[in-house]
């Protein structure tokens, strides 16, 4: 437990190299200068909170990357066609409902979203993001959505943290988020992760705030993300709607510690693995050898992508050699030294410890590369089967 | 039940197109000319059959493929290395091992149960093919292999083949074997399918015995191996031993119709997606309007291999969301119209049928390409990750 916070600490995985004096605040608190909210609005069943403002005070410099997939649901669209990515000022979220798949009506229902929650705020509309998460294919209820851009625009506090963050999420497990301060900076961010409404696909959004300034934020945050969101798996499948934002006012005086923006990041992103669909145990596989940074990369993927080396996770079964077939495919056509016990250490995948470290050398070169990744389990298939539409 | 075999009928897919006149005889004899035995030599745990051999008794024209994965097993690089594709005369099979990921001495062991079955039936050694399927990593019991291969090449008869697809199948859940006759030309052909003796991978054997005539026969096997075998998908994992052998002795006199060879590959490669690990059901989806081939195929590899189509084929679950996401994801970066219930068929998924046919039409170009591909199941992972090697 974390003094502070009377939780666990933020930081628990061994792969995270977390910056040293970084002190751990209650996460609710978002960094100074900026407020959030989240509130009840209908779209998800039962009543939950699902629908979230997270805003500054002034301007902020900003990043926003937005899912590559190409049947990009609508407030990505909006996003790229209509906003402003270095200006964000504020983002509405909504969960329970994806808004991919919609049609003009949805882009339609994802522009006024943007508009009502830039009007309520007074903030210029190009300044204002959106994002959605749920289910797909289904006409968002954008009455219900705009009541709640209101009251979630009435409530946004300092301490708000909290219901922003139980508004981004669907199927999660538990909450993912953290207030940092390092060196006079505060970062503060919420994400959520592999889980869904009903069966549709699973979705990545994470929000960032601090009050650090930051040169070149879509440099870093691309970089940034590289090394964390970017290096994650749970079952292979790009979502139509994932989004991360980082907005950084500058107010502190200072700079933003890069590698706090890394531990920040890449912790996240490893819950969201920790917390895939029906995910009990997260792998790191890492590919040296490699002639290549794409090669290794390649062959990273297809290991972690592995229905096979991902049951051998669940399994807790030590099969090196469904790490010398995966990595045998990705270099299909190409000679490669036989790959053995000696090149692959797969001995974590029969440990107890909830993250098992998966190694492979190609031996043909100086390149590595590595992937986090989830299990496959009965509850995967459970998740995704049992359900319907 | 047929009424010559008084088995289920050998062609019993809606998506194979059935020669007109085809004949179907008893599976167990093969192609005139040929022999075949399965005998016990103790790889198999239980005593099962597991070491085959298959032969003609004069010359033949034959065609070899093997596995592209560059972590192939030993058997599949004594082939390529000291193998002449083009004249084999026998196949000498093991399961229960697959002598993949065992060095030097594993190629030693392939290479000398090769040229033990080449004594033992008194031809030259490249005119011999050998093949092995079973568990990865362990070396390769040659004593046992080499008293098995005297045994079987002293029991081969021309109604060897049941024996024969005994001692190639390891969890196989039913033979995939049949005798067919058309225009005065007879075929034989055994497989085995996506099964495992312990958790290792899948591997796809297929011999095929005619005593028709074939000229080309490599490019006509890569042909039909092209619209049958490399049209199917269980985990999407290139295994280390995929091995497909085909034999024409001409004896007949008369060319083997080139629609028979693709009518009978086409029947096993479904019965080997039907016999998928844990798979329940087998879906058929058809990519139409990309702007390549090759856009197409990416498409359809993309739905097929996802774990969400697979769990929504296993669940009934008719979600065409997941078919955009996985479209979208393959195309990712691109220009993509919106896929909806217009361009996605995908009511199939909800049927009570084992065949689910799907359909997406991308609207931006006019090739198309299609993919066979089983459902992901509770049994799946169970299969997968509750034994240990």
């Amino acid at each position: 437990m974390s003094p502070l916070t009377g939780q666990r600490p933020f930081f628990r995985s061994r792969w995270v190299e977390v910056p040293p004096g970084v002190e751990e605040l209650a996460p609710e608190t978002l960094a100074p200068g900026f407020a959030a909210a989240g509130v009840p609005c209908g779209l998800k069943a039962g009543g939950g909170t699902d629908l979230g403002i997270v805003a500054c005070e002034g301007e902020a410099a900003s990043a926003l990357l937005l899912t590559r997939n190409a049947a990009a649901a609508a407030p990505v669209r909006v996003c790229r066609e209509r906003c402003d990515g270095g200006a964000i000022q504020a983002a509405v979220v909504n969960s329970g409902n994806a808004n991919a798949a919609t049609g003009e009506a949805g882009y339609e229902a994802a522009l006024a979203m943007r508009d009502g929650a830039a009007a309520a705020l007074g903030l210029p509309p190009a300044h204002v993001a959106v994002a959605e998460t749920g289910v797909i294919g289904v006409p968002l209820d954008l009455e219900s959505v705009l009541t709640g851009v209101q009251a979630a625009a009435g409530a946004v506090a300092a301490d708000g943290g909290g219901s922003f963050v139980d508004a981004i999420c669907t199927t999660d497990r538990w909450r993912k988020s953290c207030t940092l301060r390092l060196d006079g900076v505060t970062v503060s961010a919420q994400a959520k992760g592999a889980g869904m409404i009903q069966p549709g696909f699973a979705t990545m959004l994470c929000f960032v705030q601090t009050d650090g300034a930051l040169a070149a934020p879509e440099e870093n945050l691309r970089s940034a993300c590289a090394a964390s969101f970017e290096r994650i798996t749970v079952d292979g499948q790009l979502s139509t709607n994932d989004t991360v934002l980082l907005q950084a006012t500058g107010e502190a005086g200072r700079p933003l510690p890069r590698e706090l923006l890394d531990a920040v990041l890449l912790q996240l992103a490893l819950e969201v693995v920790a917390d895939g669909e029906g995910a009990t145990r997260t792998g790191r596989v890492e590919v040296r050898g490699a002639r290549s940074g794409e090669e290794a990369e390649r062959a990273a993927r297809a290991i972690a992508n592995s229905p096979l080396v991902k049951t051998a996770l669940y399994g807790r079964d030590p099969n090196w050699g469904r790490i010398a077939q995966a990595a045998g495919m990705a270099l299909a056509g190409e000679e490669l030294a036989e790959l053995g016990p000696e090149e692959i250490d797969a001995a974590e995948l029969a440990g107890e410890g909830r993250e098992a470290e998966l190694s492979v050398d190609l031996g043909r070169g100086g390149e590595s590369a590595h992937l986090y990744f989830s299990d496959l389990t009965h509850d995967y298939v459970s998740l995704n089967a049992e359900y319907t539409t």
